[in-house]
């Protein structure tokens, strides 16, 4: 639609060989991304250790861990990663659109 | 469901007299929270100097503005509002629920 308004299922795109990322936004304190999974696509756990993170489901669902933690998430499901905590997708379980923001934004193009 | 799963439909809450706010999560680089509207309220267009933020629009529809830019968002709808550009919700056409994330994060609850 423009830099300001954009529809998020406009923008999901799907690889069968590997979960996909997409950048929505960028700003000097912020990054927001999309995370696209095929049913059975993981992301493995990882750490930011200098950034706050938080996923949203936006549709689909998957398997997902924060610190000791580990749910299923919906649609509608927010989960939050705070600077130094462990967290990943273990595994989608349908095909699964994630919005990413991340604070302050990746060094470079990584989607979160 | 625990500090790092929530969702956001339970986490919503309307006021008929004005829209309300909520905070999701809060560390010490990025803020979330809800932004939650009646039909027919408003939030009146204003600027974060040095913050940038975004809205998802999660569910309902409103008409809103950023810089000099104005449309109809429905749910699913990403809309970025950079550091120094003016933003706001001229009118709920429904009943609305928008996720808010600033970074850095405001100094006081605000919700965004």
């Amino acid at each position: 639609m423009s830099d300001f308004f954009q529809v998020i299922a406009d923008r999901a795109a799907f690889d069968q060989t590997a979960a996909t990322k997409a950048d929505l936004a960028r700003g000097a304190a912020l990054f927001a991304g999309l995370n696209c999974f095929e049913a059975g696509q993981s992301q493995t756990i990882h750490t930011h250790g200098g950034a706050d993170k938080f996923y949203l489901v936006m549709s689909g669902k998957a398997r997902m861990t924060v610190g000791e933690e580990t749910r299923v998430a919906e649609a509608g499901t927010f989960v939050w990663a705070p600077a130094g905590v462990p967290h990943g997708v273990a595994e989608a379980l349908e095909r699964t659109v994630m919005l990413v923001a991340l604070a302050p934004p990746p060094a470079v193009r990584s989607g979160g």
